[in-house]
C-alpha cells in the first residue's frame, strides 16, 4: 500500500450523482481503500452528507467539498482523469485500461493532486465535464452490461490503485519433511494391511503407489503430525482387536497432543 | 477476458444475505464482468429476486440459485474460496491476498467448478460456513475500515478475476468434489471415533477442524476415490472387530477397484 502522503493526493469527484446512496457508497470504499478526499460537483440530493451506505465513513463524507462546476472541482489538480464505460467516445480522449491508467495515476500522486471523476448514473460524464479531463479510464465490463453501479466503480478503481503490481503472498506455510511423509506411509499401509484392504484389493508395487499418493497430498508439517497421530491410533485398534492384546501407542513417538486447527 | 465457458465455471455464493439491495447489486457486477451463476443460502429476505439493484442482471438473478447449506451449495464445486475483511482468524485457513487468490482460482477455473463464498453483511463468514472452505481471500483494504459494502466486494473480486485474464495457465487436475470430500471427512471421523482416537485426545468443534483438515489435502478426484476406499475399509474392520459381526463394505459404494498411480 502507497504511502498516506501519496493517497493524499487524489481527489474523487463525483459529478451530478443523483443517488445519495451512491455517494455514500463512494465515501465507503474510499475509507476501505485509504483515500480521504471526496468531492461532489452539483448532487442530486442536498441531503447526500447523512447517507447511511457511507458506512465507517461518515467523516469522510461530512467533510466532502462540494462545488458548482467540474472547473472549480478540478482546478487545484495537475492531472484529471474521467471514467467512462463507453468504448468511443466522440470526444477523441485517449481512453485507458483501468490496470494501466491506474499505473499512470499512481506515477502522477507523487507530485501533485490528480482528479479521478465519475459521472452521474444516469449519463456518466457529459462531453462538458469530459472536456476537463486530460484523458479516459474505463474498466474493463462485458458488451452485454458496460454499465456499472456508481460505488461498485468507485470500488473498482480505488482498489485497482490500492493494488500493489508486487502482490506480496500472506501464507508462509511450513511443509511436512520427508522423513515425516514415509513415517506417515508406512503407517498407511499398515493400516491398509490390518484393515484387510489389500486383500480385497491387491495393489501392484503398492508401497511406491502408497508414497505417491501422501506426497500428493502436500501436507502442512503440522498437519503432518495429525495425520500420523491418527493413523498410529487406527493401527493400534486394528491389532488389538486381532490379537486381543493392547499394544499401547506411544504418545512419545506421535510427538504428544498435537494442536488440530 | 477469458472464454465464457471458463468463467462458466465460478458460482458466486451469497451466504446469509440481509439486504435484497445487495443480492441485486452482486448479479450486477456478476453481469459487468462476465459471470453468471448466482447461488444464494439462506437470504434474509425472500423477495431478493426482485431487487431493483440489479440493473442489467434481472434475469441472471431469477435464475439464482437458492440453497439451504452451504454444504449443498458447494456440493458439486471441486475449490471453494470464502472471502473475508479479516486479517486473521481462529481457524488458520490460509489466507491469501485477493491478486494472488483470484490467479489461483482462474487455474483452478480450467479443470473444475469454483464456489467463491461471501458472508452476510453484518458477520461475514460463520466458522462453520468456513469450515467448507479451501482457503480464504482477503482483499487489501485499510486496517481503518476494513469492512466492505458486499456488492462492492462482489465488484472488485470479480473484477481481479477478469483483470489480466490472458495471462494465467489453467490447470488441468481435476479435483475432489466438495460432496466427495464431506464423505471423507464423514468416514475419517468414524475411524476416528471407533479406533478411540477422540478419547484419548478430544478435540473441541472436532467435525469443523476435520473437515477443515480433508480441505487442505487438496484432493485430486482419482485419489478422493482411493483415500474413501480405504478409510471405509478401516471403518469396517474397526467395527466387526468390536461388534464381532462382519458388515461387508459395499463395493458399489466405494465406485470398484480404484486405479491408484
Amino acid at each position: 500500500m502507497a504511502a498516506a502522503t501519496e493517497f493524499d493526493c487524489l481527489r474523487v469527484v463525483l459529478v451530478a450523482a443523483r443517488n445519495p446512496l451512491n455517494i455514500g457508497a463512494a465515501a465507503r470504499a474510499m475509507s476501505n481503500f485509504g483515500f480521504v478526499h471526496l468531492r461532489v460537483v452539483n448532487p442530486y440530493e442536498a441531503g447526500f452528507r447523512e447517507a447511511r451506505s457511507a458506512v465507517g465513513a461518515s467523516a469522510l463524507l461530512a467533510s466532502a467539498e462540494e462545488y458548482k462546476t467540474v472547473a472549480e472541482a478540478v482546478a487545484d489538480c495537475t492531472l484529471v482523469v474521467g471514467t467512462t464505460a463507453v468504448r468511443h467516445r466522440e470526444l477523441q480522449h485517449p481512453l485507458r485500461r483501468l490496470e494501466y491508467g491506474a499505473r499512470l495515476i499512481r506515477k502522477q500522486l507523487g507530485s501533485g493532486q490528480v482528479a479521478l471523476l465519475f459521472g452521474s448514473e444516469k449519463f456518466g460524464l457529459s462531453n462538458a465535464a469530459l472536456s476537463h479531463c486530460h484523458w479516459l479510464m474505463r474498466i474493463p465490463t462485458c458488451e452485454a452490461n458496460i454499465s456499472m453501479n456508481l460505488g461498485q466503480a468507485v470500488a473498482v478503481c480505488l482498489y485497482e490503485l490500492v493494488r500493489n503490481a508486487k502482490a506480496v503472498r500472506l501464507e508462509k506455510v511450513e511443509r511436512a519433511k520427508s522423513a515425516e511423509l514415509e513415517r506417515i506411509t508406512t503407517t498407511l499401509l499398515e493400516a491398509m494391511r490390518a484393515s484387510g484392504y489389500l486383500d480385497r484389493r491387491p495393489i501392484a508395487d503398492v508401497e511406491e503407489r502408497m508414497r505417491r499418493l501422501v506426497r500428493r497430498l502436500n501436507l502442512p508439517a503440522r498437519d503432518a503430525v495429525v495425520w500420523l497421530g491418527i493413523l498410529r491410533q487406527i493401527v493400534w485398534k486394528l491389532r488389538s482387536g486381532r490379537s486381543r492384546r493392547a499394544e499401547a501407542v506411544k504418545d512419545a513417538e506421535v510427538g504428544g497432543q498435537p494442536a488440530i486447527e
